[in-house]
């Protein structure tokens, strides 16, 4: 929040407000209307801002709406059609279940549980912090908050146990297991259309940009092949570039026992979250069946939760994360569908397939996931890459002949696989580059290092468990 | 909050499945959809909910969203419209504005000023904060954070200054002070479309049922000469019945002069707000003419109050009644739109038009109101008075011939007038009524007393005002 300072923000706001005007005074191509034209720049001018950041970003999508509003671009329902968008809602609930998880302490307990099973080694405690943070990302679609916010302090105090403290002495565990458990969340934010904050995002912008209807289950079906081997390879790899001095473990698992014993027995509270959720998954999962609308059943978890006093109303209006994602994502939601609407992706794709013509899809389809995943090294947050490049790839894609749910799923999967980049990839980086056990040079070779796993399991048996499913 | 003990609210859950159920199993009148009679059904048992509130009114309107998708009565799209309503982001932005007049203490330095400068006799004192009351209630939509929360912390302190506490002493001035300033409240909530929360609900209810937009300037207009009058009777009238002792408060002027001291001179923030809600108020004024939409113009303004950091990002996302009033408000605008969509409210006024055949409209309507203001007695909230009876009543005047513009905005005014009736009748009542400076018997003799004022007002002087403005 320190880089809102005044001077910083009215050259930002003066770059933005160059961004749209250049748009907005360039002449529109032909076959575009003059509102969708406008919007582009608007919308383009709000990314910019949600990469500059002048203000938070809640407040730079609302400056955006108002723009489309004052300029006579958009009616002003129209400009909060996001706000209707199920999508927004069910991350707003999502939100309200990692609460609930946080509250009651079954996340960190959770945590303890995989340590205290698995973590007799090194490289089994790797994988219990791993375990944990795919357990909970159904639940919690915000890398910040589990990987950061229920994990992290778990691995700290892991580190600390070890003796291992930032400078020398981070080689014997510290380095391996912050490494491993914030390289894992690139994985488990790819696995679930609810594990990361821009996933809901990206299956709305498919809806609009290639018609296609993206499911809960059909999101971890399609990734769960890739994501489980990848899950598996990872913390190998990273064992193996990073080692760690200590091999063994013992302690960790009497350590994680003796908090377990500290918790005592699972509370009316945790059970009553454990049930409900899951009832929740078990309703996501099947909803193509059902036709039971993720939103809808997420409601109904909520419903049950506060019946059941695990969460309260007061709680529910603390979620400022909540009510964050709401206003920016509902934002952005509108700007997207209006676009569409508008008739502009449709133009974009005709334009692009011009140039596609007679060009076999999938070399395409490969360069454009290769050019989509390393142009993370220049953004710092994954919705604002989601935001800024996911519709136009997707277009693209489409435009030269990929087969549409095939390249939302897979430019969606590359979307959170990216994070594995930077130090400054995303909201958790911060956190776990911030403790101090790692330099530039050994997070950048380790995060590369993953992007090329990355590339081989999800291009290598990502495909071929997707021909299986009949995707193309 | 108390209320929402377990076993009391399991036997309220109960009553309000049983609403639901019973109307659910009546068939449905020839002429209604299945889909329209099961969404009335879920709609009366959500106001059921508002009024018995076994959970608090956010969730009870979730819990209501809920069952209108697990039912199949409505798509989750639909179940969701409300929130793409701009009425609702109006409610939102004007809780924001509302936090803005608090946290720069321009509120309370309004009071103060009217206090030195017409606070010199006791009949001044209450013109005082009924002026602070009315210049703060276009821009704070909460009776309870308005005379609640900014005025009733003044009011108590004037009353200690003059030794008048609950008990014999309350005669002195305390009676009158806290009376006077609750019940203009009960005016001044029904001058402004930003005034009291549920008034943007009844312009959306009045689009859905009568077809009528009704801007902010409009409702102003149509509110000032019967408002202002009424502003004005009132304290005299309470001034008469209750007979404060002391007649003449020199020392008032000169403790709010010495609090305008302490204060020292306006804030560069205050500067700001005053800035920005002049601007707005011209804005919301003239938007029958400039065309600009009421909710762009709070949005603009909450851009500027960013920028200019008078409220941060942070101030947002903990304005906690903000995003209540969003979910519960939105939640009922979806219902009632849906209601409409699905042709239930045609389907009532076709109904009741049946019946009123033939009948003059003018006392059919003067009936009406009646009955619509002493319904309050049985209610302890505006808005869930205004959600249970404002439609029907506002369709059966329309059924009946009434001009419908002049039925919706008559209907709104006496749905805040209304709060003058009983100490339980709205948030605030419930403080000014705590203080213990009147029985209920004084309450109530005022309060009916001011009814009969209000009656004579606005059935008497309202008609001639709103004929000369050409609304019938």
């Amino acid at each position: 929040m320190s880089t809102h300072s005044t001077p910083n923000r009215v050259l930002r706001l003066g770059i933005i407000a160059a961004v749209a005007a250049a748009i907005w005074w360039t002449p529109a191509p032909e076959g575009v209307q003059a509102e969708a034209w406008q919007l582009l720049a608007i919308f383009l001018a709000t990314i910019a801002g949600l990469v500059l950041q002048p203000v938070p970003m809640g407040a730079v999508v609302i400056m955006g709406l108002t723009a489309t509003v004052f300029t006579g671009t958009l009616p002003i329902r129209d400009a909060l059609i996001g706000y209707q968008s199920p999508t927004v809602w069910l991350i707003v609930s999502a939100f309200l279940f990692a609460r609930c998880l946080n509250k009651t302490g079954l996340g960190r307990r959770i945590a303890f549980v995989f340590i205290a099973m698995f973590g007799h080694k090194t490289l089994g405690l790797g994988y219990a912090l791993g375990l944990a943070d795919l357990v909970l990302a159904p639940g919690i679609p915000s890398g910040t908050a589990r990987t950061g916010g229920v994990l992290f302090p778990v691995v700290r105090s892991l580190c600390s146990a070890y003796d291992s403290e930032p400078g020398p002495s981070s080689k014997r565990i510290g380095e391996f297991l912050m490494m491993t458990t914030y390289q894992i969340h690139s994985v488990t934010c790819a696995m679930f259309l609810t594990a990361m904050v821009a996933n809901p995002l990206m299956r709305d912008l498919a809806r609009a940009v290639a018609d296609v209807e993206i499911t809960w289950g059909g999101w971890a079906l399609a990734a769960s092949v890739p994501g489980v081997v990848s899950f598996v390879a990872l913390p190998i790899l990273v064992y193996v570039m990073v080692k760690p001095e200590i091999r063994r473990t013992p302690e960790a698992s009497d350590l994680a026992q003796a908090e377990l014993t500290g918790m005592g027995p699972m509370s009316r509270q945790e059970r009553s979250v454990l049930a409900v959720f899951g009832g929740v998954f078990l309703l996501w999962v099947t909803g193509s069946w059902t036709g039971l609308h993720a939103t809808a059943v997420a409601f109904l978890g909520l419903c049950v939760l506060i019946v059941f006093d695990v969460i309260s109303w007061d709680d529910v209006l603390d979620e400022r994360s909540g009510w964050n994602a709401l206003v920016w994502f509902g934002g952005l939601v509108s700007m997207a569908t209006m676009l569409s609407n508008l008739g502009l992706t449709e133009w974009f794709s005709g334009f692009v397939g011009g140039y596609m013509e007679g060009w076999p899809w999938l070399p395409v389809m490969a360069i454009l996931v290769l050019v989509y995943l390393y142009a993370h090294y220049f953004f710092a947050s994954l919705t604002a890459h989601v935001t800024a490049l996911y519709a136009p790839f997707l277009a693209t894609a489409v435009a030269a002949g990929a087969p549409p749910y095939l390249a939302a799923l897979t430019l969606a999967f590359y979307s959170s696989l990216c994070a594995s980049l930077t130090h400054y990839a995303g909201g958790p980086s911060a956190l776990f580059w911030g403790a101090g056990y790692t330099d530039i040079k050994g997070w950048w070779s380790v995060g590369f290092a993953i992007s090329v796993l990355f590339v081989a399991v999800w291009m290598g048996i990502g495909p071929l468990w997707w021909r299986t499913l009949g995707l193309f």
